[in-house]
């Protein structure tokens, strides 16, 4: 609560247009409501841009329903991740307008808004897809489109200046890379805008599950990248979201 | 080279305009200078929106001053980083314009052009200031005079809440954080916007020199958190000033 | 035994009211007794206040129901932890009066004293509920029934403020968290008890299935935090029971 | 702030007691002042029983003597971990009534009160006396003198039995060990308290500054041991005092 | 083959009691013998007292048979580690006169000779057991029936001393934990021979699948300590019967 | 492109000789083509010496199919690795011609061309024999058949030296080994050709899945030995195989 | 105290041949003694065959004086290690008798007892002396002088097999070797006896100070090899004088 | 030695021509000699093609004088890494015509042969050139200058690509890298001969002194990268090299 609203506030319950009880609810507000074994984060969109997403690893299908069926009735756009096939045929049974994607893992509702956003999608290799298609998923579900580019690894280092063309006007570039995890350093180096590295879990006996990736990104030698956890597609993608919507925001205010 | 200046050229050389060595020159154009012991990125600008950075360590007095000047008869802006203070002070003799910080370890020209852009730069600790010196310095070469915030850790969980709305207009936050690292998610719990969090190497036994912030960090449950390396202030600050740059084009833009 | 026993035995003994072989017996006393591979510490509840527990894992049907009869016999309350669903089954068809949770996976038996003590119990997310499942039922076999706060992490950081008034009597708070195991530091913060921190293995990629939260914990800048090991939500429960458990008997002892 | 101190604040501004200033300074009144570089916690006494203590790492003595002296002002006690000994130097000329512990590396001001409480205080070697003695310091800090027992590690298995009878009306007992870290555990095995573990960096080789030590604690098979970070002597110390404060209250209220 | 050995064979060939091809085939004999994918060490049992064993991992059936069959012709012992059920069956079925150990997944040739040696066997809990049997068989294979001691660990730390006595005896004494790995100290602390700490992965979250017991094993502060592979009771027995050997052949040498 | 190439194009289409389009196409001209989900380098053979290699994890049957046919098309040798038995068994369904081998986890086509090259492939244990495997097999694809020696690792250290000889002409040698990786330190110091050291996972505790032998090689004291991933077969073997094609060139140029 | 003493002096009590005060003193005899800040094990050569070593490193040089003294007036052979040149200097002060070793760092009392016992110490590289010095004069203050051979690493790997026959007589050889750690893999292929197996901290990069070679030693292929800590000279002779000890027992006893 | 040399040495022993101990000397002759702490390996050259390379840390300066002068002797090629300025300094006094090169930290004998050989030697940034010119030294000892390209990192990544075609003859390509060590793996892209990755410490941070480079390089997804060491740069010369010599060799032999 700002001090201007708590003023008009306290002035109200003064003046006898609120009661106490109204007045302290107000100033004392919940802003998470009790779930069966959830505290849902109701402020979440008012505070952050988007309401609260669902890890879905370790929760039961009746705990997923149950928070998007509140987030329904807020009028609250849901996605949930890390949704197993099994966990997603249950779900989708028990809500059958959402999409199960079943490479990406996520579970979302749709949206008929219209798309906006300039975001840009690159992987090095076909292995790393399902990361890529959680990303996908993500931006979605915030009303993004990106630009996809794929397989396009170090190891054919033509391969992505051939296509980085397509990235020239993108607001953030999301690359996903395994292994070494080279890629975002040369994306980098080849673009303006923020890099947002994702490393992957693919590879094999020194790459650690994506530890070497992950190594690789952080220490790039490009100054633009920027890295989220291994095989986080989703966290990789929220980000590059949030600097596009304020960019299109930008745009948007400028020109109203 | 995009195929439309290809075929411009092309023409212009068909047509006698140009010689076969100029043309040649033109197609095949070094977009590099060779140095004494360096290749200067000479297009970094024109490709990235900055021109390329030098990180200090383990570079000669020489080396430096001599991609500095190159860089000034550019008229590209020059920043060093890493810098310590015995180095400092040969740079400081040799380019006397030049500004020198000793906390933050980095050597830069300075600037007449106007400030713009908003960025907010937060520490977790007082211990975690270098860093965020660094961090400062860089964006003051961009351009960026940070909204700055100290010593806020989670230990005392108000004090990040209590001066949070200096931060509602920012396009993007750099949260400094040694230890346990939790204070970007507290952050990025509050904000709506990106998160740069960088972890330092602030602490002691099992803080591993930074590894346990870093680690937090990436496993942050705030979506909006994306990380740098440990003690990366000038990583941190780039992709913070980039983020700006980018919705300050689009006000510019739309306003024009 | 201590000095002021011997000397009574020894007089005994000289006094003739001893023979030499239970005067031996005595000052010898084996405090532990040989199961068929068990060597079962039977002096444990007088040495430490609780009897021995068994870690599950690794152990047959066999072996712990042995355990179990014989702490029966002596009048200990017994408790088995990582007792997965197939064994919890034939456990429970052995010894059916004891109480198999399989969320916990816990084998005890219950009890019918008058529950005691001021614990709070706090989870960060959904997903960690398994391990608070085995703290509670653990503080249960204790005596023990916590005030239970679910999902609370910090990327809502206003939902632990929201509630953290009901732990303001505890005498100790566990808190279990995973991905960045942030929230101790800021339970930590708000609150004047000792806060015991369980790490759980909740997360991916680089949480290192609890590493990071682990590590987070450990470097917390509350000064009131401390570690158990990863997913040990027995031993968070065991220590924030014996601290409860102090301050009872210091109220009891005043009391009476 | 409560609830039902909010109930009386509203009254009393409806009932013009207080101004809409004071009324609306009161709900939001800050909980931290701002010094040079440092946001002071002012509220963390009352919150956690003792104030702020100062991580003197990477810490001005100006930073340090400008907290010490706000915290004189406001009636708080001082302390400051982590000084070296030219720094202490300098603070003691700065605050000569404060007491500087070369071995401990603290730097505090001095009490009157009479000491209470029940805390032992345990090493494993000679080696590991730096870390007690930052434990020790804090004790005294808190007020409290504790049962101290030195070099009784587990090469020797009879020294910690032949003193353990010392630590019997212990509240919690602190042991401090490096290399294996194993006589917690052993102490585990002998007491009914609470045992603090603090691992120490002492070793070499595979000790691996501590980790050894650390890792050996929180796996400890004794039901009672939870663990602080590395060389974390303020830590330990912190948490026994805290566990022994509630213990005295509970007496303390009860008797009263 | 010694100096004295050519000397001697040089002689016999030249006074033609050897041919040059066996004189040559002689100094050059092969130590090892081909067989489908394994090249065997059949100088194995003079060289270092025992034949080769066979480490069952990854190996076929027939090679395992294979083998054993040379080693059979020759009339060395045979003896494979690591050999799961299904692959212990099929074994069996193919060697019918060998012994397979289910819980130590050994499969080895029985033996008719008189046991010798003194050596023994500690565990620390009811769950280290598979290894304990893994050295136990190793041992039985050499020839040696161990001092058996079960279930022992530091938590009831009176639990080794009230057994200690019938260990006073041995040559050797491998102490097999996991967890902390803290017996092998506090053994190493009652005992004057060698002792041979084996870790094993019992324990779960920061025990790394038996680091956490290697690290402190590795750190013992009781200098008899000496220390083998993870889970490694193969190693740990054949060291332990290597000293006893050494002890019984000097006892037989005098006695002789 | 090079220098002379453009210049010879460039005064080609001045003369009329090409069109502008097909003159732009030609300097523009693509090196990879887009498959389904795949950016296929199909100038890696031009550029490379071989063409791409089909990293087989993570991909579907039909991206792995259309890889094959598409190089099939162009002329290139395809090879796929990382192939279970599973997916083998679709592919040589859809792939009749090519050869599948369930040890090395390969699927190739195969060549009619005469074998070539001098390569040595050792094992230290029969339980490397997977990795040897994919080694051999690959070096099949690129011609060559290798010298294989097997199961000769250290703990025999005879057992190498006895076959060393059928080495003496190798280009390089291939050493596969897990636990200690100790046997390309010693390869090394009997041969005088490059050692391909290949750290297999083979081992179990303190192996690490392959990171004590890949450890070990790193740090050879051989200075000839170099080092690939773990279990890394294929590449061991492709380096191999490139160092004996540029011997095999020389040969044949001086030769020619 | 053993069954069988402790009832002698019960009936020795009971006859009056000793006092209350000197039975009880007796049966809970201390077995260390109160230094300033030591608790000397004055038990240990009792118990396990030698008495206590001080590990120098942090340690006074008045605690450690003091501790020699003590050990001096029991008759004890007093040992000290991690000495380093300055504490050396001022311990040879005090006590003038003794011997200060630098490379070794190393501080003992001499002996004037005839040497005995079989004990190899090999080195892999002239850089491992220093460990190999701590070894041996371990030995010498255990009354051994060792077999010693130099610099015979893998990478030349005849060298070690030159000189192999000096080692056939010994008890248990100490092979002490940084980098890879081979050689005791190497030598334990060679010989019939324990080797114990000393990783140093020789060699740079990915030896990670000692780690790869001790890992490498505990992965070895050869059954008779056993590691202590990295650089651990001191254990590693302490190991190797036991059981040369127990051979030289056995073989008195038979001969007495 | 060899089969067919033993049956003429055996033949000449049996016809008189050479006497019993000269024969026995050959058989068995050492291919070592005893220096004063060091064995020195005088086989070397014939068998691996070069002579002993002394690794200087942890040598006396005498030690390796002694070592050089041996060599020279022999007439051996003497060349000594890791030797810092002050033993360098000593060194140019004891060996005046010998060249010491600081930056380096090489110390080795000139040669006055012609050069030979074709190897790149590439670095991706200023702070790597101290690797670069202990590789560019090792490769003189042998007899090489390399082709030298600096300064091309994946952040500028035309630069690389500028000049690759200078590489286009190399045998071998030595690539030299810190921080997130992308180069080789584009460097392989490019190239068609073997790419010798060797990381570097060059970073902060998460690169972990190398670490993070060197993780990079064993999971390059170009087929032809190899690795040694960290900061290994005579080790990646000496491999290139040996390379290189093997097609020098096989030119040579044809063309003779």
């Amino acid at each position: 609560m700002k001090r201007h609203e708590l003023e008009r506030l306290a002035k109200h319950y003064r003046a006898g247009k609120v009661t106490l009880a109204d007045f302290c609810a107000q100033v004392m507000q919940p802003k998470s409501e009790q779930l069966t074994d959830t505290t849902l984060d109701i402020d979440r969109a008012r505070r952050c841009g988007f309401p609260e997403v669902v890890f879905g690893e370790g929760k039961s299908v009746e705990t997923i329903v149950e928070i998007f069926r509140k987030q329904q009735e807020r009028g609250d756009k849901s996605l949930a991740t890390r949704i197993d096939a099994t966990k997603g045929a249950a779900l989708k049974e028990a809500l059958p307008a959402a999409i199960y994607h079943e490479k990406a893992r996520t579970f979302r509702m749709p949206s008929n808004e219209p798309t906006w956003g300039n975001v840009g999608l690159v992987t090095a290799g076909t292995s790393d897809l399902p990361v890529a298609e959680e990303a996908r998923e993500t931006l979605r579900w915030m009303g993004i489109e990106p630009v996809f580019i794929q397989d396009v690894g170090v190891a054919g280092p033509h391969r992505f200046g051939e296509q980085a063309h397509l990235l020239s006007d993108a607001d953030a570039v999301i690359v996903v890379a395994g292994m070494e995890g080279a890629l975002p350093s040369v994306a980098g180096g080849h673009l303006a805008c923020p890099v947002i590295a994702v490393p992957t879990s693919v590879g094999y006996g020194a790459s650690f599950q994506g530890v070497a990736a992950l190594l690789g990104m952080l220490n790039s030698c490009a100054s633009n990248v920027t890295v989220v956890n291994i095989d986080a597609g989703f966290k990789g993608a929220y980000l590059a979201g949030l600097i596009s919507l304020r960019v299109h925001q930008a745009k948007s205010q400028s020109e109203g």
